[in-house]
């Protein structure tokens, strides 16, 4: 079976939705798309400081999942062994709220496909879906670069802007196989 | 520059050495090697149990450090990219004792280098060291089999006892390229 490695963060897990609340909280103004597209959240003026609650206990445990990940995931582990990957240590608060989320948003991914490092080039695997291309240049599999706002000018990538994007690309590489999903 | 794969328990940290104090304490006597040579501790009769304490936040916090590994990492540093790949995902919480346990113990190796995991064969490297025969059969690299009580039967791969022969290993590596470590 192909395995695919999943990236958790603005893949599975939307940290920009939480960001964006501390955003309006801490500056007064909600930012649109458009004024950070391009950027990271906290690169946007007095936004810096955002960065900080991503090392407090607890900032990775109540994250909402993306729109459709769960029901494209598990359609997709009938054909592969999906592991997630997810670059937790620069957060090393984030390693057990991270596992806890898994368990309760994907709880039929076992934690053995459960991978918490730093750097991903340590990654071996037939897919990566990720959104950062550092994470993409460092892996010899097929890459699939996950729309968001930072990484929207790459065009080194096959491009997924959502799940249905993700599960339309394992359909027709599923159809080469005369599989279907 | 090429990656070596560490393994924690029973490679940097001693487990063993903290279960035979839970051991004596719990069954009244103390268990001598040639007691658990060709299996594990808690394979003896009444210490089933003794593997409930892994679950336990703190346990692999205080472990003791292999003689002569926090020596023998800093100089393999020098020639490789050491990467610390651990299957800690069955005991969460586990993820942060390691990580902090690292951090006290070998802070010469960066957190980017820290991989929790839970089936090892997504890993790609050069070179692994660990004891379960399990992690080594999937790798496609170069494998040592760090000698621990459970692994002694096995002859499938270069066996090394201890840091020391570890070093030795790696300057006979290094020697075929002209270097010295």
């Amino acid at each position: 079976m192909k395995r695919i490695a999943l990236d958790m963060d603005e893949v599975l897990a939307d940290v920009y939705a939480k960001l964006l609340i501390y955003f309006e909280r801490d500056l007064g103004w909600q930012p649109k798309w458009e004024d950070y597209a391009g950027k990271k959240l906290y690169q946007l003026e007095g936004a810096q400081h955002l960065r900080k609650y991503l090392h407090a206990r607890g900032f990775f445990g109540d994250l909402k999942v993306m729109a459709n990940s769960q029901m494209v995931v598990q359609e997709l582990q009938a054909h592969y062994e999906v592991f997630i990957v997810t670059a937790a240590q620069e957060f090393p608060n984030s390693l057990i709220d991270k596992y806890e989320w898994l368990e309760v948003h994907f709880p039929f991914i076992h934690w053995r496909n459960f991978v918490m490092c730093g750097d991903k080039s340590i990654i071996q695997a037939d897919y990566m879906i990720d959104d950062h291309v550092r994470n993409l240049r460092n892996f010899q599999g097929t890459c699939l670069l996950y729309t968001a706002s930072h990484n929207i000018h790459n065009t080194d990538f096959i491009r997924v802007n959502d799940w249905l994007e993700v599960r339309r690309f394992f359909q027709q590489e599923l159809a080469k196989e005369g599989k279907t999903l």
